[in-house]
């Protein structure tokens, strides 16, 4: 028995919040449990320098930890003056996989920001960050459809990420903070509404994990995908 | 009329959600009408250096904005990697309010970080940071009483903080946004329960301001702070 | 008895020395009794990003101690790698209040820099600066209309700054640093020649401040601001 | 026909230079075809604050890529003054996947540092810094052990790394530069000796990649790293 | 003709003031013509961590410049969160030199830093520097005399420095701004009371110098030197 | 008898590898004795913004050294976040000293930057940077003139350094890490090959050193730089 009840197959109780905040052309509090993430995007013209003239748009992602998100408080990356390896690793992964949602060249050059601000953290908050950004990513480009500003709407599907790992031997899917801080195996792993992997990230904390394994933690990841995307959908009012 | 529609005396609707986060000792999100600030107080045994030895505590605060709780998106801080000239003055202004509710030598060696995050801006984010600090300061401080780590309490009493302004040559109480960049003159005030003053800042942004404006100003504040006041104490329970 | 021999109403001795440096437009070094800021203003054609296009100047200020300018060594902040709170809140203040003095429409497209620097320190050190730059300023402008940079000068009138403070309840102006370090109320204000105001900043130390308290401080502070202002003309052999 | 001749499953000719400089405890020349890494192993008594008195040692790791090491000339991080979000996440990979390879309690309270220095890059210089930082950690290992500082050796097993990749709907494995800047699937996986896995970083660069691909891929790395783990060992004369 | 009138030995007037502020162990002002640097010498209890345990002194010095010593203004270095690379070289340099008027074995566990503030350049700042830091330097040292805090002075000697170059082909001792700008050879000689040479830096800027004008150089330098140590010894009223 | 067997005189033996790394348009790795480090020149149109228009090119310099280059290791300096103020003096060194061999205006509006990387560290890093520097400058400029991007060469002629100093009262030449860290006087010397001087700078670590001393170390540099160009010009196949 997981300490929150679940099956070893179950996802979290997952509830997304759309226009969380005002401001952003996206905007979605999304929970995993007691996991908090709000994500916003933003709709700007103009894309970075490397891809100027090119004709084609881009997606960034910045990730932050507000200090108290965490059980003990963490330092504030701003009073530090630097972003951790840990937070750029993820805001890397983050853009990388909605990059994946996403036709560049019909987006045209224009760039859209996730903010992924985690507000309370239990585990899963870049998996969350991903599965909610999602969301707000699809707002924002309806938005951009509804204004006139693209003709043809970017959105190539929905995508959705889940953590996976074994733990005592049990492999779980979506781990909260407790699970994950004792799991020998680790895996988070990005995909399509239909199956297919835009990212799949594992690490053997302790010891190495075998094929079987591995086998075993895709299955349960593609199952907790396709719950998570169905949220999505409930949330949009989009039939599954 | 305002565009709110408030007259020029009224506060904007507050509201204060105790127990916003759940890992913190004292967690407040306070709303003063469309502004949204996450309060989250933080005990912690010690204090800073300059301190050691002297069997006193120490209150200190951190101020970040997300990025898009602004209008158009403002570059994240961790992400440039310093913090703003206006982020430090804000913060130091919080602390220092704060430090004057609390009797530091009844603390004792424990350090009180209060971080106020601000989700969603609308004018007013300081004021509101240090009104809903003070709550989830109270919150923290009486968890040490209830552990048994502090025998006494060194709450000394609420205080709270608003913004008043001269627009279009009127004195307005709590300006939002819209009415806070228009502002000819423009003051923020930090006053105790019964009227006395924490902290005045009064900055001219056009025209000098004459000394009865001043006090046109100051009776304004006075008003505008016993109604937070109030809100305050509803959201703990306590009688006026 | 102030350690000074002066009395509660006196500011300290005022001594400004025009031209103390020979590469500045203006260059001022202004003497509070033994603290000594060096303000040197600067003109660069051109203005700040955010107002490129709109017609209009910009004065900005830029404020440092020298490392033994105070009692114990402080640390160089340009070795630290960044400027502290208390630097950036201060020069924030300076360049405030000297916008205040111009019509930024009338100076068009430039922008002048104030420097202020503490060659040493005894209280008092931003007021002083806020005082010497408006002669540096003076100085800088009149160089423009000379040179027909300038058809028109800018300048709107003659502002000057003090601290004022409540010290063993008893209310003080122009606190040198052991009033300073031992005042229960603190407040530094910045008025115009007419006694009108652009900005007050009071801070209760230990106790919260009264209205009347504030209305004596206020009275102290306006009486020796119109001395400051005297010597700033003076200095400038401007009849007042 | 890959452009270096290769079969789709082979691997680029490998070579390995041990006690490359002087100085370091293990010091190792990786070259995977045009690919030149040097991986220094430094051996420290003490660890980091987090592990202090739990009787276990640690590794960590470092990158660094000389800024000719590359086609045109990369900034100096050094000089910029800050580490890439990409630099930072590889050296956690390296440090990550080198602690699979050591019993850290055996180790003791000693830290081994893995500088891993790209000399010339040609593609897969994450993956042949793992490689050759084993073979460095070996020899760093062997000599704490042969001079008496460690009784037992707490070296667990090879590991390797390589990178496999889909271009152009072909599964390959070890990309160099020109077929990884080409590949709508970019794979990383590092494995123990007996085909265990340590880590798998998977990546669609354009279309999500599907299960059957990512078993194919799995299969070509396993084989890859199997060739590698061979070159480790008769670098150091062990038999397979 | 030099554009000061000088011969092409003569150094430029030199004033020294001692005790130019107050709160300093030692404080001078020292002008060469119109380059004037303030020096403050600083004692403080304990030695870097290299040198704990080793019973001996450490003597430190730091740099820098007024953004407004200069003709156009210079960026604060502060403000930009670091120093240059010439303000290194140069602190560096003023470290090294004075460490060589010490004797750091009698001086004990006590750091001395030398903080030289440019307030107005032409010429010649790193050796007016040096030459000034050795007068408040022996200030400082006598200070701790007269106190008891040390028994016996670790002063070992005066040192003083000064620029040499070669402009339009005619070697020049002291250079302001004008010519050492349009120098050909520039050196720094830093220099003890009998002749012999702590520090010889010496550049061409354009074309490559030769063994004769070295040694031209030199004579010049050593003719200067010898004056400036006479006017430290003058400001201390010590007999030459 | 000098730890290496040398007599006094003798430079260690030099082993120059043109051609080391495949990227860079001039890639020489230097050998002196143990020292070794990868100097490579890159190619960039375009010069500082302080030169342009003005019709000439630009040399620049940066230098870093592997962190287990030395004995115990050096902080990664891309970690800490700055360069050290010894690594910059060094850049700048190098940078000034090739600029010596480059005839700026023939060069035209291009800049060479040369990369100077400490593989090896045993004394003599900055002189080896910079005799290797002027190789791979040779070979870069030389490639310019192939491909035709320049009619005429704007090589001036070799240039090289060596470091010679006072140790144990002894003279020697092209000091090794053990004498170094024992000289009474050290000193950089860079020549062109017709022995004229292009950057002499002599410290004195302890005593200060006599113009006797300095004559017989110019001496001992002289005779050195020769053998260092001859190496130069048989590594380029040119006739001495």
């Amino acid at each position: 028995m997981r300490p929150s009840g679940r099956t070893a197959e179950q996802v979290r109780s997952i509830k997304i919040t759309r226009n969380y905040t005002k401001h952003a052309e996206g905007s979605v509090l999304i929970e995993f449990g007691e996991t908090k993430v709000l994500c916003n995007a933003t709709v700007e013209e103009g894309v970075p320098r490397f891809l100027k003239g090119q004709n084609q748009g881009w997606i960034t992602a910045e990730y932050g930890m507000l200090p108290r998100a965490t059980n003990t408080r963490t330092q504030r990356e701003a009073a530090k003056g630097k972003q951790s390896g840990r937070t750029m690793e993820i805001q890397r992964l983050i853009a990388r996989s909605l990059r994946a949602a996403v036709d560049l060249k019909v987006l045209g050059e224009y760039t859209i920001t996730l903010d992924c601000d985690v507000i309370q953290a239990d585990g899963g908050t870049r998996t969350a960050s991903i599965s909610g950004a999602c969301v707000a990513l699809y707002d924002a480009l309806n938005g951009m459809v509804e204004k006139g500003v693209l003709k043809t709407n970017p959105f190539k599907g929905f995508i959705a990420a889940v953590s996976v790992g074994i733990v005592k031997n049990e492999a779980l899917c979506d781990l909260e903070y407790i699970e994950d801080s004792n799991a020998e195996t680790d895996m988070n792993v990005i995909m399509t509404d239909d199956g297919r992997m835009i990212e799949i990230q594992g690490t053997a904390e302790g010891e190495p994990f075998s094929h079987d394994e591995l086998m075993t933690l895709l299955a349960l990841a593609k199952n907790g995908i396709s719950t998570i995307i169905e949220a999505q959908k409930t949330a949009l009012s989009i039939a599954s």
